[in-house]
This record gives C-alpha cells, structure tokens and sequence, in this order.
C-alpha cells in the first residue's frame, strides 16, 4: 500500500473542508455565537496542522492500485466525520462526542438522521455546518475527483478512487473523460442548488432557510433546520422541494446527455423511466390510500403524498408530515421505497433503481433458463448489453447489503426497541435516508440509542454511502499487508 | 405441454392421497365423530372419482419437458391442498373455505400456520389428518418420486420433477440412483419417525399425541393438538422433539452417507458444520440473554432456548413458550433463523443453509476480486468446485426470494395490522415455519387476517415450499402454449 500518497491526498481533502468551514466559522461570528465560532477555528486549526505534517515527507512512487484507492475512500470519510463533528463537540452544544460523530457521519452521507432533540435550540453556525455536510458529501465524487485529479494531473489513477466512490454502476460511461466530466457535473449541481435557492427565496423563505434547504435537498441529505422539517411552510415551497428532491434522485448523467443535447439517448434511458415510474406510482397508491381520513383535502393529500415518496425515494428524508401516522399500506409503501432508492450516479442512496432492474433482469433470465436450458441469453440496458462485471457486482452487492442488513439489526436490537423501530433505524440509515418509523419516524429521532448502537448506526451511514466495499476491503488484514509494492 | 401426461400423474397422486385419508377416516368413526367422517368420505369419494376420470382418455407422448414437470409439481400442490381442505369445511369445523384451504396449505407444506382459534375443539379425525398432512407434504419429494417412477419405469423423467421439487441444491448428487435413493430416503425418513415415536411414548406421551407430534417434527410441520403447543409437556419430551426437530432439519444426504458408512464425507459437509454452528452459538446467546429474566432456572432457560432456536431454525414451529415476550435481541435472533431456515435436502424450509453458504462463497470471492482483478477464483464446496449453475440458481433464488418477500408484505399490509405482525406473517410462510412475531406469535394465530391475506400468504408456503420457481413458471402465459410438441 502507498501509505505516503495516501496521506498527502487525505491533506489535500482536509485542506477542502477546512476553507469549506471558513462560512460556517464567519456566520457565527457575525452571530456573536462565540462558542461555536472556537468551535470551528480550533477545528480548522487541527486540519491545517493535520495537512501541514505530511509536508514532512516526500512521495515514494506515484502508483495507486485500486485497494489503495479503496482505502483511501473510507479513511477520508472516517477522517472527516471525526474531524467534522468537532466544532459540535467543543461549542457544547452537543456534549457526548458519539452524538457529535453520528450527527456529522449522517451529515457527511446525506443521510440525515439526528440524534438532536431540539434541532431549532442549536446556533445558527451549526446549522449551517450541519446542511452544508450534506451538501459537501452529496458531491463527494465530483470534490474528490477534481483533488485528485489535480494531484496526479491525469495520471489515471482517478479511476480508482471513482470506482471505489462510485453511486453505482452508471459512472464508468462517463470515465473515458474523468476531469472534464467531474467538472461538469460539478456545475451542473451548483448550478441546481442555486435555482432551487432562487426559486425558494421567491417563495418568502428566508435566505438562511432557503440557503440550508437547498443543501439538504441537493445532497439529499435531509437535516431540516425547523423541528416539523418542512412541515411549516407554504405549500408553494413544499412543491419546490418535492420535485427538486426528485431532480436530484435523477442520474445526473441524464443531465449531462441532455446537456450534449443527446435526447433521444435520454429518452431511452431504462433507470429513468423506472425511477419515474415507482414515484408516480407509489405517490398515486399513497394518495388513495390517504384520502379517506383526508376528506376534502385532495390537495393536501397529494401533496403530502408525493412530498413523502419523493423524500424518501431520493434518501432525502424530509418531511412535511408524520407518516409514521399513516395508514399500514402507506407505511410500507415508504419502507419499499427506503430499500429501492434513487438512481446510481445520483446523490441519493439505497439500492438504486438501476441495481434492481439489472437484478429484475436477471431474475427472468435465469426464469428463462429453467425452461430454454440450452439458449444463451444476453441481459440488455438501454439497449446495450450488461457487461458480466456490472451482474456480478449488482449479486454481490445485494448480498452484503443483506448481510449487513440483518449484522447491524441484531447488534442495535440489544437496546430493547421494537423490532419496527430497528429495522427502520437500519434501512434508514444504510440507505442514507434518515427519518424510519416508530420510535425513529418524523418525529422522533436517534437519541434513545445507545452510543453503541449509534457507532453501529453511523457505520450503517459510511457502508450506504461508500456502497458497502470500500469500507470491507478497509476492515480485511491483508490490505494492510506491506507486502506487495 | 404433455396434459395428458399431467392429468394421468395428477390422477396418481389423488389416490394416493385417498388411500393416506382412510385412516383419518377410520379414526373420525371410531370417534364417532359423524361430521367429520362424513367429510372424508365425500373427499374420498370426489378423489376417485376425479382420478378415474383420467381413465377416459390415453397417452399420446411419454415424453416431459422441464415446464411438465414445473407446472405437474405446482398443480399437484394447488389441487391436493384444494381437496385436502374438503373434511374441514364439509364436516362445518372451518366454516370459511378460504380459512380451510389455508390450514391445508399449511399442513402440507409444513408451515404449521393457523386460523383456529381454539385447536382442542377439533374432532380428532380432523386433529390427526391436520397433522398427518405434515408428514406427507414432508416427504413430498419422495412420494413423488415413487409416484412417478413407478409409473415411467425408470424413463428418467423423474429427474425433471425431482429437479422442480427438490429441497435445495444438494438433491442432484442423489439422483443417478433416482429411484433406489428415493426408497433409501423414504424409510429413514419413516424409521426417524418411528423412533419418535417411541421415544415420546417412553416419555409417556399418550399414543395419538404421541403420533401426532411426530408426524409435526418429521415435516418440520409444527401443528400441535394443545392450544400450547408443546408447552405442557415434561422437560423429557421437549429435549425429545428439540433433538428431533433438529435431526429432520438436516439434509438426508447425510444419513444416507452414514448408511454407506461414509463418515470422512458426512465430516467434510460444510453445510452440516454450518447448520450445527449456527443452531449452537443463536441457542446460547438467547440462552444468556434470557437468563437475567429468569434467575435461578438456567435448566428452564437453556430448555426454552434451544427448543425455539431447533424449532425456528428447522422450519417447524413448535413452541415451549410465548416467544414473542422475550428480549428484543432474542426475537430478532428467532427473524434471522426465519430466513436462514433448514439445510437442503431436509423436510425443512427457508433459505437453506447451504445457499447462505454459497451467498458467503460468492460475496467472498468478489471482494477478492476487487483486490486482484485479474485472477480467477473458483467456489469449493465440501472439498467439490460449485457449478456455476447452482451459483446462478442461489442469485436467481435470493432475488425471487426478495421480490415477492416485499410484494407479499405490502399486499397483506392492505388488512391495516402492524409492521411487525406482516413482516413475520410473511416470513413465517413463505420460510414454511408458522407462528411469528406480535400478532402472528406462538399465542396467536393468522384468524384476524381477510380473506385476501390469507389467501396471500397460502401462495407464500407454495412458494416457499417449492423453492419459488416452479410457481413462477406455472403462472407464466407462454408456458401453457401448445406451440411446441
């Protein structure tokens, strides 16, 4: 392993962060939140000092191989969590560390579970950092990509990285072009936020509140900065942010074509047709099944409904409703869509649409296998064939997943909450979401849990994240081996 | 599609399945329980009659196609479950069919799920013929096996029924001796029973109770004739059926290779260390963490442990206790040996422990990949290479298997109960096992649910039982085509 490039791109992230906590410092000056401006100064301090020491060394080789790229990946989200969460930790605004690091790994993974129990009590700097987290880690790729690449000027070894960090299996089209691409898609997400603020500012919401909204909603993070989430304001600003969760659930791929004015490409994009076809359908079933204890407010219930599978659809987790409240269908409408996610290349999480229609696909072949034992059949995407790789990797991954799945349950199933409760916390978390049901629904939050249980939970986050093998391949022994050069 | 062929083999089953019913029948009018004989015997009658009707017309073709034996298998399911819930509605027991369909359902795929409500009133023609389904839908393979061979004479064609039906992938390694092994299988399947048998009578378990509880072990069934199940019964006989539960859960191949005296291979059966291990450590950790509530009973915990762990484990569903009061670790622990379930080639059901095995192979094998791209990694199991179709077949299985894990849970969802109620309810049917969590707990039983759910969660244990594909299949248009010859 090359330790010594490894440490110098971790300088280089930490670098990142610390000019990206320089507003978060500035607005609590200017808020007179002294303690949580020492906070942010002591912490941008360590990450100087931190990036400054690999200055003591010089590189070795330039080489990367992909475990270095993985592990490289997984520190630099350990790393950043840990340092992150210190400014919580030292402002005493949080004062159990474990919070602090739950709080900004869930940050950090867009997934926006809190263990908060006054979100509205915090001051205005924290909330900042707290949805600006979000919006930092829903472009992770694309910050990595552009340090890397800048590192290395083009040496390729991107690839690594963009494979182990990789939102799916839809990335690697847009490979042959690494910088140029990441710069452009770059753009294209601010490009996004920044209509989203424009369009919820001329909504009346307040410029802060618009600003920390649209984080969340970019990144599909989901930390609100009221305690009814998004509950309290107009309908016109709900609206706003249901279909810009959903524009940020979409395969910014898609954007990209439609940037080249490739439509017709779009238009035959598989995973966009099924990630539209879910939402609309889920949100249809969900209203129906709403309206009876709704009755004369067809407008409201719509609303409600499509809000909450776009929320959760896009691992936002947003609310505008407890639906933990609902009726039985609708609930379980929402864990379905909890485990399918939103589309690979997106900055949503979970399965991800285009993971389950390989996997769909791969069901009716092997279906018509049992009947056809001698044919061959080639399973297609978007009209091109599936590479081998992507089926094995879309298998393997559901396998972990469920492993990981039913591990994390059992372990956090030790604190005594019901098994509703548990299973939701889980999902919520590996798939990055934030808000289950029961004791974690809307309403609730994460603070009952153990700190063991939240460690468990925040690995949960960093696994969903990273698409669970980055950090695996961290945790085996052998990559740690110095044998090989 | 041979029907002729179909209907001729139906028309075989369904006399089977007539003469296994007399005893039921015998017993019903010794009872003198009138009703319930009268049920019988009109089922008997219809039976016949149905199989003679096959009678009127010849064989064109000899010749099976894979989708035969697929759909043959999932008909004979559908149509003796149909039949075999005649008694019960006829004799004004279950005055609801759905409601008897579903406790036959239940019967014969050795679920052991229940809609009554108060199992002591039933005649105890009934009682027995509901326990004796376990028995024949245990050995479902075999019967068929004979079924068919005798018929065929050895044409081979078993092998595609055997193929649709078989419990798992181990099952091939038998087949080149088809028929002999079926019979070897067959009376190790009957002399266990025996031996039970015996072994509870020892205890002195009165002989219908005795010969019930047996029939419930060896299908891993777990109907029970007491509103307790086995719970008031002596310690001696809880040991009794724990140590039996577990025997019939494990893959028969193993006892046939210890009649052959082939000790180094049953001691190379992953699959066998592995079921073991897992039965072992889930039993002592629910053993520690029951214990706390329980002090000074260790005896009684370490009991109650290990028999819900070999009852849960194996697919049966007995119980010494109410389960569903105990710590949230040892409930979730019982949902995980849910989904694990038996080893292959067993009575038992669920996931089968030698996929999970095979799932861990497969996971193991792509992380490596990860790391070295380049080589190439072949899965062993027992010391053998796994064939890359039964690979195919455990991804296939896994994604079929969670699919209709998620369809069925949202369907039932529709009757309003809670989250945890329709998780188990599903899984404690499509694994074959019968009672779950909340609701559907070893005091409660599957009355409350509609007709629709009910009828949900029979296809759930049809599904289950016949390892999914080859209902599938059935409810596929093009298989029904004539087109091909």
């Amino acid at each position: 392993m090359n330790y010594r490039m490894i440490a110098k791109l971790l300088a280089q992230v930490l670098r990142f962060v610390a000019v990206f906590m320089l507003p978060a410092l500035a607005i609590s000056l200017f808020q007179k939140e002294y303690a949580a401006a020492m906070g942010f100064g002591i912490t941008i301090l360590i990450m100087v000092a931190l990036s400054l020491l690999t200055k003591l060394f010089r590189l070795k080789r330039q080489t990367m191989y992909a475990r270095d790229g993985y592990v490289l990946v997984s520190l630099t989200w350990f790393l950043i969590s840990m340092l992150g969460a210190l400014p919580f930790w030292i402002s005493g605004a949080v004062p159990n560390y474990v919070d602090c690091f739950f709080e900004v790994v869930s940050g950090f993974t867009t997934t926006g579970a809190s263990i908060l129990t006054d979100v509205e009590a915090l001051p205005m700097g924290l909330l900042y950092w707290r949805s600006f987290t979000h919006w930092l880690g829903g472009m992770g790729v694309l910050v990595f990509l552009l340090a890397i690449a800048r590192f290395t000027e083009g040496a390729g070894d991107s690839m690594h990285i963009m494979r182990a960090e990789s939102p799916g299996p839809q990335v690697s089209k847009l490979v042959p072009h690494t910088f140029r691409s990441a710069q452009i898609l770059y753009l294209i997400y601010i490009g996004l936020t920044v209509i989203q603020v424009v369009l919820l500012l001329a909504g009346n919401m307040p410029l802060f509140d618009a600003v920390t909204t649209a984080f969340g909603t970019a990144g599909t993070g989901g930390f609100g900065i009221k305690a009814d989430s998004i509950g309290g304001y107009s309908p016109y600003i709900q609206w706003v942010v249901t279909i810009f969760m959903a524009l940020f659930g979409v395969n910014f791929g898609v954007y990209y074509l439609l940037l080249l004015r490739s439509f017709r490409k779009v238009l035959r994009n598989e995973e966009l047709w099924f990630y539209l076809g879910i939402m609309f359908s889920f949100g249809l079933i969900i209203f129906f099944n709403l309206l009876p204890s709704m009755p004369g407010q067809a407008g409201d219930a719509i609303r409600h409904s499509f809000f909450q599978v776009s929320s959760i659809m896009t691992t936002t987790g947003f609310a505008t409703v407890d639906f933990n409240q609902w009726p039985q269908l609708s609930r379980t409408l929402l864990v379905v869509l909890m485990i399918i996610g939103a589309s690979a290349g997106s900055t949503g999480g979970g399965f991800k649409c285009s993971r389950v229609l390989i996997l769909f696909k791969c069901l009716h072949r092997e279906v018509y296998r049992m009947l056809h034992p001698n044919t061959v059949k080639q399973i297609h995407m978007d009209g091109e064939p599936v590479p081998r790789e992507a089926i094995r990797n879309a298998y393997a991954f559901m396998c972990a997943y469920c492993l990981i799945a039913i591990v994390s349950t059992v372990l956090i199933s030790l604190d005594g909450f019901s098994l509703e409760t548990n299973l939701t916390a889980m999902l919520a978390t590996l798939n990055n979401i934030g808000p289950g049901l029961d004791l974690v629904g809307p309403a609730g939050n994460y603070s009952m849990f153990s700190n063991f249980s939240k460690i468990v939970l925040s690995v949960n986050m960093l696994l969903g994240r990273l698409e669970i093998f980055p950090i695996i391949i961290m945790c085996m022994p052998t990559v740690w081996k110095r044998s090989r050069v």
